[in-house]
């Protein structure tokens, strides 16, 4: 009673919290600021991947596409737009995940940050999926739409774009782990703050 | 520090804690509750809309298919299968959240429940735009690809699994919602539990 309603000072927190509550939340808030820069280059490579890649083949016929591109087909163009918006995110996001590491009793910044991980777990998810089942359709076509594969055409343009998911898929699995963790860390920061 | 080691009673923790914090705190877990059971419900019926929707045409050619189903687009059964996965695991978390709703201070819970959370936030994700992509592709086309519109054909198909996309869209935002709300509420029940 008497503790929490008075100021605190400085030695009562650090014999409360223990040593190993106090390394285990920079522990925490080191792995997030790695999951991060790597979840930022994957993006990152996703991006330029796919939209650098371009294949103009030597011989067109009337009926078969002749080059191709990210921008031809709306999905990819949506999954470069993702990735960039989510690697400038990551990138931004980098000083405040350093923030934590230097000040780990921090508790609402943790939780901003939850909240624009979450929103950005989505839209990369979202990008990263839409692409995959248009790549999914480039290599098998559906018979019952009359889609046909265009891999056999393009069979360079298909091997880059399908390499160009990789980044963004480990991408949501790092943002996943990163949201994980930071709700942990802000729980361990919460009881410090209190403490 | 005497309190943090001895057991701590009831009384006190009412007073450390204000009851303006108390009811932010169950206010959260109420509103948890609601936004899982109304996701529930929208996963639900995308899965039922989806999985349901059937047409056959009066007519047929060699070139054109004549009946359309879920089952013949892998991206549609998917989509089918990630929202009945979603709405399963959104009731099995109804108990947990009803126990957040009377023990506002259970911290460890409500992070195991965030870290499924999240998990099934990405594969709602994935599941939902995959099939938006495919059911752009069926109204528009794409005429780079030399995919064709279906939706001239399948007119009544088009329509409903469009629809169906509703209810897994706004599962997606509600559970970005929950997400935040939880992580916010899990800091709350951190500082508490100390105090």
């Amino acid at each position: 009673m008497k503790e929490g309603s008075g100021p605190l000072e400085a030695g009562e927190r650090s014999t409360v919290s223990p040593h190993s509550s106090r390394g285990l939340n920079r522990g925490l808030s080191v792995l997030d600021l790695i999951l991060r820069v790597v979840a930022a280059l994957g993006t990152l490579g996703s991006a330029v991947a796919m939209g650098t890649t371009k294949e103009t083949l030597p011989f067109f016929t009337l009926f078969v596409l002749f080059r191709a591109e990210y921008k031809d087909l709306p999905s990819f163009t949506f999954f470069v737009v993702a990735n960039s918006v989510v690697c400038a995110y990551l990138f931004l996001s980098l000083p405040l995940s350093i923030f934590h590491i230097i000040r780990g009793a921090a508790v609402n910044s943790r939780i901003v940050l939850i909240t624009f991980d979450t929103m950005m777990l989505a839209v990369l998810t979202s990008g990263a999926s839409a692409a995959a089942a248009i790549v999914y359709l480039a290599h098998k076509g559906n018979s019952s739409a009359n889609w046909f594969a265009i891999c056999q055409q393009f069979n360079n343009f298909c091997e880059r774009v399908s390499g160009s998911l990789i980044g963004s898929f480990v991408g949501v699995v790092l943002l996943i782990l990163a949201i994980i963790l930071s709700s942990m860390a802000a729980a361990h920061a919460a009881k410090k703050a209190i403490a």
